[in-house]
């Protein structure tokens, strides 16, 4: 009798510390594990500011999910659908271009949230999200890119644009990324003698009449008078309106000549959770006490920042990676409940406390009802996150790397993996197929040299030749390939990516006209 | 009176070691210093093979120029052109988008060389080269991407394909490729239970009778038995004729089925020799023992793997990093001789010895006339090249990373820094400008939202809306723009890259034929 199987999907701290307890709390033999997420990492969110100035390694801050979880299948896939009624969690294709379906006895849906950047003229094209570890990397190229360029830069006001950082959102994440930057900027414009200290412009924009609205108001105020002094100017009482390439706009009427804006602020739902057919609440997954999403008792779970969660006592369980983790060995403990037919518990936690770091060996922090600031606080922080950073190799690497920057400056490398874009030529050789019929249709093709063959059920329907596109009914109507498409002779092709031919059809009115009368000439061919 | 100016192009060994050389040679203030390079660092090339398996940081295998060469202006850009006539170098313009003119008194040419994937069918697409800190991250992750996805594969002929990795060229290069590459895989299979060790196939493949031809056969066979013994497999007098995909194909008749192809030959012009009017060999800078292009003495010098080099006692100066920092050393020499009315020297270097790492503490060398291989050799790869790298928070960086390798297995975090394509959206306010007259033209616009008026020479000609594309004159003509485009209400844009329209346009005809009316009956109107 094969073993139920357990899906995870989502790899952050609800994902993957679910994986790591059930782990623990079942038998070898007792389930099959799998987890599902877009990278083969999990990232270790509460350093990730930490990577701007490079003060942690590039990688120290992320761990292999294998490593961390050894006894579960993982899948670096996006999930493209979960169908709740068939209780299978369908995978995106990789590089064999298939989707694959994961059926499931028992679900865990820790999807997390997304910066949401819509709504706003301009933020979506032009501001930074502080999420992932490619964000982090992002904002840290785009800092040094902006700085090099300032340094031969003699035009005053676009000189001004370049060295004017803006981030939006005083929440504890808002305010570790405009401290690091703030430091890191001004360290590294030691090493640029065309640029004055005094030119570097670091902006903290904040709806409320304090930052850090989680803490204390006497925290608060201490931050603010701590960032204040380090060069960092607070607009508050302000949202940022829009945004363009050059500037970005606040409600207030003002305008902040700036080429860098990052927004932490507000979480919105992933396409997954927007996609599932269940109930929510403000974009999240409605659980009961028992983290059991609701109409699916004892056969799905959810949890993390995209799950709401409302505890025993009451409350809502906050976003934090502490409540996350707590809620994980909840939900391992509950589905083992349920497979061993005991009793499943209910979800309370209180928090242990809140800290918040503002770089340059200072802190904020809330435990155990005390309130502590400053360098006691930054030394708490480190120990905290230190002791729960998981796995050894990282513990030591990040000892590491703090060593060294006690020693020796910031970083200034700005590391571009350049991409060859999503517009790519590609080679075939005779016999060879470019695609399958039923495969997942990814890309459009045109042909460059050579001649394909269409290929309906084994059937020949077609020869193409030079300057001939196909694979664009797959894509128009979001089909698997319905036909076979392979090269007569070695053949040279152009290939479209997905998301950027939708770009171009949307917009290029004369594009989409011409593919979409070539899709219904073929539609109607044998 | 104004300094004299000396300009470098390229931030190698050759070009960073003459900033560094000239820097010291002359005094403060008697000439000024500007270096251009694409990457704001320096990589020492030597360790670059360690990337791929992550037992050195990242970022530890390069340096910010700005530290290794202090007084010298750094200008992050492409060298656009360079007109020996006018003494001027062109700059590509930047995040503002106009070219920038740096004049020279002196110039010095340290352009290095390109790995030229051209007349191979297949290979501009599908092999990856190995010269740049970027290219060895590629290199990493699609290893990685392979090994996950195959992981859950059940294919057999593609899980095959996945599995194996295929190098080309058995010089030095490609033999630390694949020993990195082999150890990396063989060490990371261990945490993918579905994977068995045999089933990973890293073959090296190279036209010569034995591998390594720089070296004493001996060393050659010796290289050859520990590659054998670890796994890898050797085709020897055999060469890559084309790739697929999914495939590569040798000359001998031969079809390896493989996702992953490196080549590491051969070396070819970079698009700034090519497009150089001056003397050239096999696609070389020509120089005399000076090291000065010829007829251009007395103002423009050249070095590196770039210039083909004919020292004083008649043999070519080999493309190595012990010969670029010496060839280095003379330049700075010869310009201050130049300057001071002195004589110039001529150069000549007979190398110190070579050495290549094999991985897992081993390698070859050849030391003055003694050769060594083995666990000793690997020792004395270490010290020279711990040695050789510049700074001092390198070394201390590189030396952890070693050490932390000793303790703890390789890393399996696959980074993927995720870019947003090259055809993107932007946003403008009212007001503001979408390029400027006289602007360098990187990109075509399409309206997708909003109004934007054409303003040439102040007077406006036209007022464009949605679905309507601007600004394809100056791609098609490569011209700066000969308009200002300014938006008239907050307005959406589509913004499609120079190189990705020329792709589109080059190969859908359609499109091109609608763009090239469009901007003849532009050119008509007033």
């Amino acid at each position: 009798m094969p073993v139920p199987r357990i899906v995870i999907a989502g790899g952050g701290f609800g994902g993957v510390y679910a994986a790591r307890a059930l782990e623990r709390v079942l038998r070898p033999g007792e389930a099959e594990f799998c987890l599902v997420n877009r990278e083969n990492y999990f990232v270790f969110q509460p350093l990730l500011p930490e990577v701007i100035s490079g003060s942690i390694g590039l990688l120290d801050t992320v761990s292999p999910i294998r490593r961390l979880c050894p006894r579960t299948n993982l899948y670096v896939r996006e999930v493209e659908r979960i169908d709740l009624e068939r209780r299978v969690v369908v995978l995106a294709p990789g590089l064999r271009r298939r989707a694959l379906e994961l059926a499931y006895d028992f679900l865990v849906l820790a999807p997390g949230t997304l910066t949401d950047l819509s709504g706003m003229p301009g933020l979506a094209e032009h501001a930074l999200s502080f999420r992932t570890l490619g964000d982090a990397l992002r904002l840290r190229n785009r800092a040094l890119e902006a700085i090099e360029e300032a340094a031969n830069e003699t035009d005053t006001d676009f000189r001004r644009s370049l060295l004017t950082f803006v981030v939006a959102g005083g929440g504890f994440s808002g305010v570790e990324v405009i401290a690091e930057l703030n430091d890191f900027l001004r360290g590294a414009a030691r090493h640029f003698p065309s640029i004055r200290r005094e030119e570097i412009h670091c902006v903290l924009v904040h709806s409320g009449e304090r930052i850090l609205p989680e803490m204390a108001p006497d925290l608060a105020k201490y931050a603010q008078r701590i960032l204040t002094r380090r060069g960092v100017t607070l607009k508050l009482k302000a949202r940022v309106k829009a945004a363009t390439a050059d500037s970005v706009i606040l409600n207030t009427g003002e305008t902040i000549p700036a080429r860098t804006l990052v927004s932490t602020a507000p979480a919105g739902a992933t396409p997954l959770i927007a996609s599932l057919d269940c109930a929510k609440e403000k974009g999240r997954l409605r659980v009961n006490a028992s983290l059991e999403l609701e109409g699916h008792s004892g056969c799905v779970w959810a949890l993390g920042d995209g799950a709401s969660i409302r505890m025993a006592g009451g409350e809502t369980a906050p976003p934090t990676a502490q409540h996350a983790t707590r809620e994980a060995e909840l939900v391992a403990q509950n589905i083992a409940a349920v497979m061993r037919g005991g009793v499943q518990k209910t979800f309370q936690f209180g928090g242990l406390g809140k800290l918040g770091s503002l770089g340059h060996h200072s802190a904020v922090a809330e435990v155990f009802g005390f309130k502590i600031s400053g360098f006691l606080a930054w030394l708490l922080w480190r120990s905290v996150y230190f002791a729960k950073m998981p796995g050894l190799d990282r513990k030591f690497r990040v000892g590491l790397d703090w060593l060294t920057a006690l020693i020796f400056p910031a970083d200034l490398v700005q590391l571009r993996v350049q991409t060859s874009g999503n517009i790519t030529y590609e080679h075939f050789e005779t016999g060879e197929a470019v695609f399958q019929q039923g495969d997942a249709g990814d890309r459009l093709y045109v042909i460059r040299n050579g001649r394909v063959e269409v290929l309906r059920d084994g059937v020949s329907v077609a020869v193409l030749g030079p300057g001939e596109s196909f694979g664009e009914m797959a894509l128009l109507n979001s089909a698997p390939r319905n036909a076979t498409v392979r090269a007569l002779e070695p053949t040279d092709a152009m290939a479209i990516a997905k998301g950027d031919l939708a770009k171009l059809l949307a917009n290029f009115p004369a594009l989409h006209s011409g593919l979409t009368q070539l899709a219904g000439s073929r539609a109607q061919s044998p």
